[in-house]
């Protein structure tokens, strides 16, 4: 049977049947139900994936990759059992490059160890998802977060990847060079696509200076509606914010309550300046002037990094505060429209969630045009599941009739496969032809991203 | 005949077999023999384009799209005759959405034409590959050119291609929203494929707004590897630059000789600032100081436009300093390499140039770490060709050598081609794979990417 020729070829401590590791393997942060893996496979190079990858192929057995398990939307969850390819133990930076801006690690590297590693040379690498997930986790998904606004999501930072396709074959995307018009562009078809074209198996980054001087402020505004207008003022005057952050009233009132704060629980915007001083300086002083006359109130700067911890306390708090009700389930949107669609989406996400009698809140990152919901709902009461995901359903179908998408950047695994051919219509059968060539027997993740 | 059907299908006054229009469409600005199509196609819509890819399909006849004929290796050349595809007249805007920063195009549309329609927003698309390329010639070869170093490349801007496949098939390859994480990335894919992969027919691009403020610097360093090295330390210190141009003395002097101008004859850093007020001052302030701590002469400051004009003359008329002498030919290089590789691949650039008894230049992209050299020979003395191209040849070699690319914005077209396999490796079998699921025919530009 194919899990002995795995002990065989690739040593018993990399191979794992033990019952609490297919439990830990069999879900991540998503509401979608758990599945056991048939087997945990833990390789320690490229080679070993090679192994892997020509076991699965010969005996037609699923491969499902596995980071952290902190994806939303199921990837990780082995839906038709099989391996489940952990990268805990390719975790080695294989090459740093001060000097090129540049770094190649695999792809069980995290982002805070990743950024461990490059502080010391005044470099970071920007992209927060908010929890500390891989970076091969985060290739795959095109992950982004708070910082996209500024640096873009994966997909922005990736000068190559060394990636395993479901035939055995090793090939690198690209080149450590910054800009290259040589061949196909291949990196961004194998970032996001969920590790179902190949297995990646390196990752070279570019990475980013550390600005000189940052600053945080805060303020609330009247309306949903009014903050959407303000973020887009803020772009519009070319102001490279960091980060810029929405949180609705329901949003805040939740954080205070779980954690005893008393932020003014108003509609809210965080800002996240950073650069020189006196650009930073500069840039603050017109984002204050664009939101005082739009109404802002409760408008505060903090310079000091205590201060700004304390002043972007409710946003930190933010990504747990709904999740920890016990017996309370919750779904999530992802949804991403363009900015002019947002003023209206977010105010209509709002109501929708007031409609549903249901508790829940909406935040996003809104200079991305790209925001989340958070619908609570308690499973044992007949309907409440239906009608949280029913707001879910309505918001990512309007995003997508105004030109936007159903994910943002927790990528389609699942949960998200329904929306695929109504958002990308004929486009979704070329996608289906690429994955039959890349992975003819469909080993590679199966179940995710096509409804077979 | 096709060329019957063709007219039949969409009428005589968008089909030409005249002389001159076949003439016209048989070169491009690259040294690449001229190749004649057999007829001229001037679609005015997707739909055109669809007719003429089935007509193309049904009969076996080759179709290379033609932008202006500005490209530098030969993608608009024809080399198998049959259509050349003319998108001057698909040359409209199908939606300017200020608010979005977001502006949906026909590829005819050139950049100068969308930055005069885009300004009066206080918007501006940044990528500058020098020449009025259209948008869709841009994005087929991946252009990028001056700005790229700030805004990045061409497959930087891209939101949603619309793009008629071999089949006849019409794609969406993206949304309007600013990012996405759904379904495979495939923007990028056909971004860089010259129209090996399918016609581009719409392209919806991210707009940039206007910095309110630019400064224009120059300065002189006694060798190129000092220029490479200040270039790196600018970008190290998170400087946002919006341009850094690097010239060697070599080039300087023929530009004087041209133009009768007294530029100091030294190798040359070119810069541009732009950003708020403050911002740029702070940048100019820091800058100064990095390239005199490594002995920089000439530091040369412009504020206003007329002195800005002035100070970067000599990089504005270098493009076509070397190309004026009758009866005289060149060659040149596209080679990108990581940034700690630079210093010694522009010092190598320039020994091989004088190496080889020929007259050339180095100049290049170096915040990007891209650089181009043009040697020039006269064809008529045997055995200069060969020099010139050998140049040619060593620096496409040592670049990949060095873990960089072949071409860093030309694109492959016909003279890359020989360097793909050595690049690329196992990854262009996948290429390779990729275009024949796509136009199992090879009826889109065939004789670009791939050696067949």
């Amino acid at each position: 049977m194919y899990i002995n020729v795995l002990i065989e070829k690739l040593g018993k401590e990399k191979v794992s049947q033990q019952t609490d590791d297919l439990i830990r393997h069999s879900y991540d942060e998503s509401p979608h139900s758990a599945v056991l893996p048939e087997v945990v496979c833990y390789p320690n190079s490229s080679e070993d994936v090679q192994l892997i990858v020509e076991v699965a192929r010969d005996y037609h057995i699923p491969i499902t990759p596995f980071g952290t398990g902190s994806g939303l939307e199921g990837q990780a969850i082995p839906v038709e059992n099989g391996i489940s390819m952990n990268f805990s133990r390719m975790n080695q930076v294989i090459e740093f490059s001060p000097d090129d801006m540049t770094i190649t690690v695999q792809p069980g590297v995290t982002r805070f160890q990743l950024n461990d590693v490059i502080r010391e040379q005044g470099l970071q690498f920007p992209v927060d998802p908010g929890v500390n997930a891989t970076i091969g986790g985060m290739v795959a998904t095109n992950a982004s977060g708070t910082t996209a606004v500024r640096y873009g999501a994966m997909k922005d930072q990736l000068l190559d990847l060394e990636v395993v396709l479901a035939d055995g074959r090793i090939i690198h995307t690209g080149t450590k060079a910054k800009k290259s018009s040589s061949g196909y562009l291949m990196t961004n078809l194998f970032a996001g696509s969920e590790g179902t074209l190949g297995i990646i198996t390196e990752i070279t980054l570019k990475l980013h200076g550390i600005p000189e001087y940052t600053v945080m402020a805060r303020c609330t505004f009247a309306s949903m509606e009014t903050c959407a207008i303000a973020a887009k003022e803020i772009l519009l005057q070319t102001i490279p914010i960091k980060r810029m952050e929405l949180m609705d009233a329901a949003s805040i009132a939740e954080v205070n309550r779980q954690n005893v704060y008393s932020f003014p629980v108003a509609h809210s915007l965080f800002f996240e300046f950073a650069g020189s001083v006196h650009g930073v300086e500069a840039d603050v002083q017109l984002t204050a002037k664009i939101v005082k006359t739009l109404g802002a109130k409760h408008w505060t700067v903090a310079t000091d990094p205590v201060e700004q911890e304390e002043l972007w306390k409710a946003r930190y708090n933010l990504s747990y505060a709904f999740q920890h009700t016990d017996g309370i389930d919750e779904v999530g949107a992802d949804v991403c429209v363009p900015l002019s669609q947002l003023p209206k989406l977010v105010t209509y996400a709002r109501q929708l969630i007031d409609n549903s009698g249901l508790t829940g809140g909406v935040w996003g990152h809104v200079g991305d045009g790209n925001f989340h919901t958070l619908v609570l709902f308690d499973p044992a009461v007949i309907g409440e599941r239906e009608k949280a995901e029913a707001t879910n359903e309505a918001l990512a179908t309007l995003a997508i009739d105004v030109g936007g998408t159903c994910t943002g950047e927790h990528g389609v695994g699942i949960g998200k496969r329904k929306y695929q051919q109504k958002e990308h219509g004929t486009a979704l059968e070329v996608m289906h032809q690429i994955k039959q060539l890349l992975d003819p027997s469909n080993i590679l993740n199966p179940g995710k991203i096509f409804i077979e």
